[in-house]
């Protein structure tokens, strides 16, 4: 039996690794990737001691740390569900069945589709969620960019480098990305901004070939090469019904990461934390651990 | 009339601090040093990102990331009083006297001491917090380390590299650093540990010539140079009259690092957070400058 389960190894799920480590509880780790939603991201600056670093290179620098410790490493499998029963954790996978005392959910998030005509079909053929894997597939092309928050603003910024003309498309009368990146954007003679703007339908032949957008009541054709869709994301807690979570799915914790389920904790952006930022992933992850230990010392 | 006013420039100040430029607020930090408590670590193996680094490093880390950022530094100056009146904050230093908006306190903790005889008198003279500061100092000579924590361990493991025989002197009958670093002690031939042990006086001339230590009610003399006291430490939270905190002076804080008085947050060691940890206070801090942004678009 495992002291401790930790369900993901993005910054939150890495952390508590590592201070579980540090605290020689026997602990296995269960994840689809290492570095989570950190490679999601171009270009860092607010990950304190590290001024400016790339998210892949943040993910690497995550991953070499986690590497430090022996730590038992299940990467590639997907949790379908938890359970909690008599005081121990069962975790069902894909490929097996694992028990532990305590329990740390960091499963963060994944992207939000937009729910138009031709998004799926599309998907990986002009369609992406994720502009630091696949912006460089798009050079000198016209491309949309769908969303205004730091995520669209984001890709935004990576695309002004990369690709011919970036359409910002936006459903709000104003950008809500952090005022640093919408100067930037709006400062590039590439990219054209529209607000109040929804995006109704993707098309194409192979690849995608164009959106339509409605603005002020009309309707209106984009010829594009490849659409961004950086509309926001939804927790990754369906695998665990048992917890109490907020009506989007985000997992409830108190300031020390407990959830309403004794020896279950989370951490990160799977959780109804507000700021969804990798430092405080990060801090999260440790605090969560430190509370796993607690409770296995009181046991 | 500033956006911002961060006190301290630990880990958690920092973080705010560069939160807060990326979100253009007029931001001003006052503070006694740069990296706080972080230079009192020696080797740092659970800052996610960077799987060793020694606290004098990771400090100026911190120190370059603060300086990549137009901000408005107090260093030097040292907090009086922190009033809240019709919504503005007022902050009265030794220096000068300084409104904001919004207030975020990250003035962390300062080391406790023993109270015994000879505790003040030989203060910097052979007495010290920091054995990142001061264990070079003390090359080849019998020292005494007063604790039993993670610090205190910190402090064994530095010494066992520079000085002859330690001795570590714990009140209680078992260590509760981490084990990893329990087991580093232990397995040195130049540490002799007192459990149940507790320092009674300290004693020498121009320098500590010895300490006086009672053990099962029985006092015993130890012949040491310098003595390292590292029993836990105090939050820096005095100035501040009219926020909530608990009975050992920590600020009371919610999730989003608000404390009961509207527009004044608080984040890391100086909060009631129980996870004393650099990462944490990183993560609160980021919290806390997001939070005062919120609290500043709703004012």
């Amino acid at each position: 039996m495992n002291d401790l389960i930790v369900i993901g190894a993005g910054p939150a799920g890495i952390t508590a690794s590592v201070y579980a480590a540090r605290k020689r509880m026997n602990c296995l780790i269960i994840t689809g990737d290492i570095g989570g939603q950190t490679i999601l991201s171009s270009d860092i600056e607010n990950y304190t001691g590290y001024h400016f670093i790339t998210g892949v290179e943040l993910a690497q620098k995550f991953r070499e740390h986690l590497e430090q410790f022996k730590l038992e490493l299940k990467v590639g499998d997907k949790v379908n569900l938890v359970k909690h029963e008599d005081g121990i954790v069962q975790v069902r996978t894909e490929k097996g069945e694992y028990q532990a005392k305590t329990l740390i959910i960091a499963s963060g998030r994944i992207p939000r589709k937009l729910g138009v005509e031709g998004e799926d079909e599309f998907k990986n053929r002009g369609v992406t969620y994720c502009a630091t894997c696949d912006a460089p597939l798009f050079s000198e092309m016209d491309v949309a960019v769908v969303g205004g928050g730091n995520s669209a603003l984001d890709a935004t910024l990576q695309l002004m480098k990369i690709a011919n003309k970036i359409y910002l498309v936006d459903v709000a009368d104003r950008l809500r990305a952090d005022p640093i990146m919408v100067e930037k954007a709006k400062g590039s003679n590439k990219v054209i901004i529209y607000n109040n703007a929804k995006v109704k339908q993707i098309s194409g032949d192979k690849f995608v070939q164009g959106i339509k957008i409605e603005r002020d009541g009309k309707e209106e054709d984009l010829t594009v090469g490849g659409i961004f869709i950086e509309i926001g994301s939804t927790p990754a807690s369906e695998f665990v019904k048992d917890v109490a979570k907020n009506e989007t799915g985000e997992i409830f914790v108190n300031c020390r990461c407990e959830t309403n389920i004794s020896g279950i904790f989370a951490a990160g952006d799977v959780t109804d934390v507000p700021a969804k930022q990798i430092i405080v992933a990060c801090g999260e992850g440790a605090k969560a651990s430190l509370s796993a230990f607690d409770y296995i010392s009181r046991l």
